[in-house]
């Protein structure tokens, strides 16, 4: 990936922001943030901060370093509490924190990250406060979402769009938005930032509610089907069960909330079967042409150019 | 009680800007909010800063209601993911919110209360973000300090003050310090009004662990003894668990990880007959005494009148 080319340095201090503000007098409490923060992650919040602000013509980079890696607190504090909340295994490869450190501690670290992301994104202005606020509160209320269309076959596209955009594409939106925000972007440039962002995340999620269909074990960090198997409506899991061959007997299987892992395999072969993956990737790919179309308004720099792979990179996540 | 009646009308509106702040599209977000919420509480956090503030002679109160309604949407974050924590079955004479509404929830719930405090606490400047972050992060790794001492009966005084230091005191302190700073405060005067914040929350926390044994079920809103039962090293039950002729009984039945309702009553009888209530209770009027000396830098004032009400009204609880 070359996407993050120019904004390396800052990304490496961006690394070192997140380390010092993970730092605690109770060891455990910095062990298990840095057992998620530390096992990895794409830092694409982060990048998405960075890369907007130099776009649009920032000239002092280092200044938001801070903010940059809050946004990458508050990613992994959402990561935390959404494994209690899903009983998810593994995260990036690695045992879920709540598995390894027990239900409580991983709830308060999630807590804790809130909390110093609070300290590093509170230090900017009201605008930058509620850019933040907006994009967690959406995080929150797109959550809830998700669980009341749980199990339901038949969840309309309009409303998984809705949960996507609120738990993927805002905090994106909102990196994007801060960083052409602080680096003296004008008003339609920042409006565009945001909605490059936004759109990017979008495509963002569809990829990888098809890569827990089709990605590689070994890449994904977590076995395939989890959706499937937790009753999630995903994009690619929606248009299969819409299928008139196939499509029956996989909402059936879908809202039986006890599966087998045998189960599961046969419904995602189900899935392969159909036009899902094809359908979503299209899906994807319109929010990438759309990501791609607000980037007009800046001019050629290599940090525009970054965001145009960006896309890329995101799209190409299918294989 | 009333060492509120110089705050009413500003506490109504803090009640008023809790309600705004909680509201979302999604109700049941909004749901479980005022279900901790709207099951009353004192408002201690918001008065304080309220207190402060005019006590220090700032002279508009309105002002300052949202990053006081702050305080009182952390506390209930932190209340709301403390039940999931504790186990906790009733809270303010209700079921617990996780009981009720599920762990799911009710973990998002407190998630969407911290972001939005941070909403309204993060629109003033830096000093304010810090001092509720370093509040925040002091509760945060009181709890992880807590957990590592449970059922443990030797467990240090100076950590115990730790512990609720972090978790009761610093919020006090912060909600304190940042209406005194807000209010144009001298930095003396911030400073004594932190102290008082901090020392006045020491008392109210000891109060409240001798309630834990003494209290009446009814004020309680919960049962007693849930401290002994959940192996929480309170004062008074670690200077119970030294008395020299039922401490090692009490001990060895608190190490215990799963009592039945009866020892815990027993226990607690057992606890009554020693001078363990006696003790904390001159721990607590301790900390009052030294809240109350830090109000001798501001001039006389029904402000400054209603804090020492205050700490005679924390003390009073024992009762």
């Amino acid at each position: 990936m070359s996407w993050d080319r120019p904004i390396r340095k800052e990304l490496d201090l961006v690394e070192e922001s997140i380390r010092k503000s993970v730092c605690s007098d109770q060891n455990l409490l910095t062990d298990i943030c840095m057992h998620v923060i530390g096992a990895g992650g794409k830092r694409i919040r982060p990048g998405l901060a960075l890369l907007a602000y130099k776009a649009v013509g920032g000239q002092e980079a280092p200044n938001i370093v801070g903010i940059a890696a809050a946004f990458e607190l508050i990613h992994s504090a959402t990561l935390i509490h959404d494994d209690i909340n899903d009983d998810g295994e593994i995260r990036r490869g690695k045992i879920a924190a709540y598995r390894k450190f027990g239900v409580q501690k991983a709830l308060i670290a999630g807590d804790f990250l809130f909390v110093r992301s609070f300290r590093l994104g509170g230090c900017w202005n009201q605008k930058v406060v509620e850019i933040i606020s907006d994009a967690c509160t959406a995080t929150a209320e797109s959550e809830i979402l998700q669980n009341a269309w749980e199990f339901d076959p038949e969840t309309p596209l309009h409303q998984y769009l809705k949960i996507i955009e609120g738990k993927t594409a805002m905090p994106m939106w909102a990196a994007a938005r801060v960083g052409a925000y602080l680096g003296g972007g004008s008003e339609e440039q920042i409006e565009a930032m945001g909605r490059y962002g936004l759109d990017l995340g979008m495509a963002f999620q569809i990829i990888d509610d098809m890569l827990d269909i089709n990605g590689e074990v070994k890449d994904l960090g977590k076995s395939r089907g989890i959706d499937f198997m937790d009753g999630k409506p995903t994009l690619p899991l929606m248009v299969a069960m819409r299928d008139p061959v196939v499509g029956p007997e996989l909402a059936r299987m879908f809202v039986n909330e006890e599966k087998s892992r045998a189960e599961v395999d046969a419904a995602l072969q189900m899935v392969l079967r159909t036009c899902a993956l094809e359908e979503s990737l299209e899906h994807a790919r319109d929010f990438g042409r759309k990501a791609l179309s607000h980037l007009s308004l800046l001019d050629e720099s290599e940090c525009k150019q970054s965001m145009r792979e960006l896309v890329v990179a995101v799209l190409d996540r299918r294989k």
